[in-house]
């Protein structure tokens, strides 16, 4: 049984100053939190989960050190989750201290202008661990790293991408050195560009782009053409487009 | 003030049954009742907004006939909503006859196999439409085109591809003369194609890919090469990274 402190202990880490504060955050569903068990990349601290998942994952569990494992109903499960249907398993990890200097020759680097979408945040970390792309870096207007839905929707990439938030003008001003391109809906055909060794590629916000003020340190623009009539490629569909052809 | 029973009637068509036997379904918010209404591709029934909302738009509202316009309260709009969070409008549309007899050749016909997630299937038909895709051939599997979250996600591209569901196997088999591809974790590198002037691409289920019924239909095999470890891409974003390479 789930004391009443302990749920709200958990429901707490569902918003980002109680993760900040902690330095926790929540993974949910036997598909992540297996993936990240499994990564070796975050120290588990707690498991609650129902019996029967816990029944086929012993040995697994046997091998966590320093890991509270609460057995709880499938009504404390829902109870405690931020998803609309909560899944046999919760798991408390301990987030990553992002590694802040980042490297960015002689390979390309992901920016992200205010990506608010935390399903689109989660699916681009997802392409960048499959294209290979060792460092994103974030505007602090985008969806936490650590919110329950974007987790989700890494898909078990979390711990394999540095992820760091910081102010992007001040970030791209001391990394000038390093060629800066831009997913814009006016530019240069993304076919164009051939494979690429270096540079910073930036995604913009979903409704408005690449703020203008962050347009003002671009080198050159990346577009998707359009052979149909949509307005726009959503966020992560568009980064995976640009990659593709760059990184391949 | 709404009736309840006029509550209940938006409400029941949030399930698909309801919305199969009416020929209705539902748009929410600006940007999609907006975008609906602009493409008149579809004969709006009803329109219930908060008063700002109907204020900023008289002009447009005065066109509309056989619309009847509710103004409500934002607490009802909450209500009727099948979002977390309703914005300002929610619109009752006609569905639309989808063209059943569909000309495949020289040109790209998309097929889904067992897409379930609605945001992935809205995605898909936006992707569709940016690449000037006509035609989508859904599996009976796939999510309903006219769930709230697809259309959500479509972001005003649902009037603007043809899409149907059938059994996929007796459709492939009446389409073997167009040559038939599908995405794969193992085949053809992607960029091999160069652009291609028709055939059908089929993008598997989320977690499952394409069904090996299916897969005994296919001639070739697309794959995107991964250059870092995550174990798959998202659904929606592989198919906008394929069509990007064979339709520029």
């Amino acid at each position: 049984m789930l004391s009443k402190t302990h749920t709200k202990y958990i429901q707490s880490l569902q918003h980002k100053k109680q993760r900040d504060e902690t330095g926790l955050f929540i993974a949910e569903g036997p598909k992540v939190v297996m993936d990240l068990l499994s990564s070796r990349k975050f120290v588990c601290k707690e498991l609650l989960a129902l019996n029967g998942w816990l029944e086929q994952h012993t040995k697994k569990i046997a091998l966590l050190k320093d890991t509270t494992v609460t057995p709880v109903e499938n009504f404390e499960l829902q109870k405690i989750s931020a998803l609309s249907t909560a899944h046999d398993v919760i798991a408390v990890f301990e987030k990553r201290e992002p590694v802040n200097t980042i490297n960015t020759s002689s390979k390309i680097t992901l920016v992200l202008d205010t990506i608010q979408d935390p399903g689109n945040l989660g699916t681009i970390i997802r392409i960048a661990d499959w294209f290979g792309i060792e460092n994103m870096v974030c505007s602090i207007g985008c969806a936490d790293m650590y919110n329950a839905k974007v987790v989700q929707s890494t898909m078990g990439s979390l711990g394999r991408v540095n992820v760091i938030y910081t102010n992007l003008i001040e970030w791209l001003q001391q990394n000038k050195k390093v060629k800066i391109y831009s997913a814009s809906l006016e530019g240069k055909d993304v076919k164009a560009f051939g494979k690429l060794k270096e540079g910073v590629i930036i995604i913009g916000n979903e409704a408005n782009g690449v703020s203008d003020e962050v347009m003002e340190l671009v080198d050159e623009k990346i577009t998707i053409p359009k052979a149909g009539e949509a307005e726009s490629l959503n966020a992560a569909v568009a980064t995976g487009i640009i990659l593709s052809h760059i990184k391949l």
